[in-house]
């Protein structure tokens, strides 16, 4: 599995997420992505996902930031005429080789009503990625559902991160699941498994915590959007995540 | 983003729009195409959209003004089987290429049900265009709906041009927010903003004037339709939008 | 506009239509397609609108007539699991090259469940044909809809007309207004209209007189199916409409 | 109309139909099909219309019979989930050209919901098969619905045949209208018509006294499968059929 | 027939089908694939199903058991938004082939909703396959439903198996009849009928005896999965699956 370029030496990353206007806004703290970028790449973030047009107009900005795209996007209006998120594909793997981009990521919500339209997506993508050279990230999560209704829980996630390698990621992103400790299970998959970060967490010490916990577990890193842009200081708090994840590097370096 | 050929010097333009016989008639002062394209040329527009056929039959009518071809169609029978506006793709930029026109525009309205293919249509033409050296212009609105009851809100045309940026566009058009003095919050997303103009305004000194506080809050221009073919004098209507939208022109000039 | 081939080089043209055995049978008049094409072809008629096996299989028996490939198809039992008319393309510009056929022709219905993408259709093959050199042909007809209560009603007709020339029709076929006088407004959309004869007429000398109005008006001729093949002597029909359409030539040549 | 390579030098076919268990099962007498292929082929058959596989596997037992290549297929579990039948395309005129096959077929059921799309499908072979120097045969049947409350009505079937040879159709199969000797109205679409079977006969006399009329009707052949390998003795009907039907050849010998 | 290349010298195979994870979690004895990878290699296996992340990523535990590569997904989540399984093709022969498997597998599930669909593509894949030299395995297998009440019934797998046969299947993988002396039915379709384990049976000396009996009727082996991997000793079972159905190979060596 050497096709995960965006993680370091050590093979773990600290990715920051900033595909959110696309699909959420006012994103408090992502006014300027330029700003951000500059910031978090300074700050030693590994990768970015971003959209089509951040990353075509701002690449300079992403410094040694890899850039990852989103290649797919969903409605604006949530709880308009779509009363639920729903996924589908608008770029396409020529595309992150024509911007000069080696990684792509598509999501799937596990429980969701577009899920088997997204299981299908991911293992065109997986494919297409592999006929070309390219990263494959797939972004699964469990949504409360039937099958699971803690998607939380340490079998829902696991469920998802194996799912997802058999599906042909090369990288996973997925959630935490509680307890922290129960990482061990998703990681069990064989594919490098990154945590996303989910809502702005009200206790940041509380949070990189659970990043240690998850690392010490055997998570290949964070990927995380508002807890970075969203909070007081982005460039610290990648900073932090960088301290916890790549802690075996700084050892190592010792 | 050096790809908005359209735009004059001062990165502003004055666009006409005369695509709406596709999906509206009568269309009171559009009757004669070929006249209205000759007066709003000579009259100093920068940019006109039109529809394929328009801009295939009567290309010498433009004179110096670019053709901005619409992508996407409509119903003409609004009301009918269709009780809701619904955009399809029926061009390409092929078709574009093969006419010589260098820029593309595609209809998304935020709250529609449509609006989800609407946006993969976007994110699809905008890479096509990059693929091709053309310009994509994305009019994208929000209208009446749940997460916008106010259509002409700050943050709603905020959100829709961030939307737009976020998909690859190159040039936004997009609704005037109320009050105009909030187009900032617009502007801020990085893509030149231009301002549809709507329905025929009855006051034209207060229509110029918002356009006036439009362009000193950073927009790019305007695109006007009914305000322009509509109104007793089409020339002049294009004459004084040019004085106030390159203002900055004359003044480097004087 | 000089795509309209079968045009006559007096810019108008009287066109047979024998395409209705695909979606109406019986068709009295129309048994022998081979006898009825070697007649109208003699009698003058400049055009003819078949389907693909009729041209395919009896090319020679339209003699000078151009044949025009009509590219969709309806269902043939009406009124049993399909309530209503639908138009879906079969073949395509591609098939017409292939029979060396210059003109093709789709069918668009304003106010009809299929019209969004039947507009949509009508689009792509305006561009199929400006791409290989082919005519297009619009057939665009608003039926009885919440927008046109009464579908000959000349407002409805010149959106229809106006419309097709925004498509890129090289030539529109649509409904005689009532009254035919009105016709001047649907021809001002600036591409050659030729009007439709719709149910057989029972006053032959009253729908002559139509037709000599309408081509007064501008109309650039007909194109006639039941009336032609349906009356007591197609050829002398098309003969009677080749006087009046081609009047100013036969005058010119006086 | 040269294309229709298997009808004999008299412009005849007798053709077997053993595509059958694709969608219907058990099918007594036709287990074998290897030993059904032998049979019919030694004992005359012009041609037999089977399925890919069948040709695919069982080639050299067609002896001097052409295939068929049938190209859609159905449900095997009608009443299930499928109330009614419904025919998709799954087989393409490039796996028929791959396979060595001359000739192939797509079936059409007038009044059915998939109507619409059935009759699209046949003129996108017709055409594929012009392509390709094919023939294509077309099955199209009335079924009783609002339009054909007698589904083997003389003018059904007359219509069908008609709409068949508007697709395309270089051979039409359809149904034996009653009276048999209503034929001629069929016949007169100018494609070669040949019959199909139906339920297995209960009186063998009768039922080929009735192909002797439609021959004598014009009817190029027939196509039957219950009734040749359902029969006590395949070999001998098809002699039979090949009796009547290539009669005049026989004559011609004499 | 000679493309089932995955076939031992004697024309038959024990097959391991590890793809559960893809949509079912957890599988107790699955959490490592490449373990039981390499067990079952080692005891004799000869082909194994499995996901394109598992071929691609684990390929060297294969050994010498011939990937079969799954090309269709379902969900994940059964029971929550999809109350029903249903496949879809994710994967393409094409990327078979860029992962130099010689075989592929879809799924259908005859009596479901997607039946129509998954006929379709099996078709198509059989086809595809064809083209390129690569072996096609049918997993076609009724269900509890209007047509097949008994989905275990005789009669209803050999329905299964000659519609597999049909289709251009090169190995049909379908559900054991009970009893199993009745397989012969289904051997009749002239394509070799490997069989599927289901649930992990609670008596493996019953097991293995159907298995003996299912080979003296005539099938080609086993595909079994839970009743592998889910057992005490993957490789033991393997062991005693392969002296069984092997047991002719056994025999001529001695």
């Amino acid at each position: 599995m050497s096709r995960a370029r965006f993680l370091a030496g050590d093979g773990r990353a600290v990715v920051v997420a900033i595909d959110h206007p696309l699909y959420s806004w006012p994103c408090r703290g992502l006014e300027d992505r330029e700003e951000i970028l500059r910031q978090v790449s300074a700050a030693g973030a590994d990768a970015v996902i971003a959209s089509y047009g951040t990353i075509r107009d701002l690449r300079p900005a992403f410094g040694k930031a890899a850039p990852i795209l989103k290649l797919d996007l969903t409605t604006v209006t949530l709880g308009s005429n779509y009363p639920l998120t729903e996924y589908v594909p608008a770029w396409t793997v020529e595309d992150a080789l024509r911007l000069e981009v080696e990684a792509v990521l598509t999501y799937v919500q596990l429980g969701a009503p577009f899920e088997l339209e997204a299981l299908r997506v991911a293992g065109q993508v997986a494919a297409a990625c592999d006929r070309h050279g390219l990263t494959y990230v797939c972004e699964i999560m469990p949504i409360e559902c039937a099958m699971y209704p803690d998607p939380a829980a340490p079998e829902a996630i696991a469920a998802a991160s194996r799912a997802g390698a058999e599906l042909g990621a090369h990288v996973i992103k997925t959630t935490m699941p509680i307890p922290a400790t129960s990482l061990a299970d998703s990681v069990a998959c064989g594919v490098p498994v990154i945590l996303a970060g989910g809502a702005l967490a009200s206790d940041r010490t509380q949070l990189l915590q659970q990043v240690a916990t998850a690392v010490d577990q055997g998570a290949a890193g964070v990927a995380f959007g508002r807890n970075v842009w969203g909070s007081r200081d982005p460039a610290g708090m990648v900073a932090s995540l960088c301290d916890i994840v790549h802690a075996g590097r700084k050892a190592a370096a010792q």
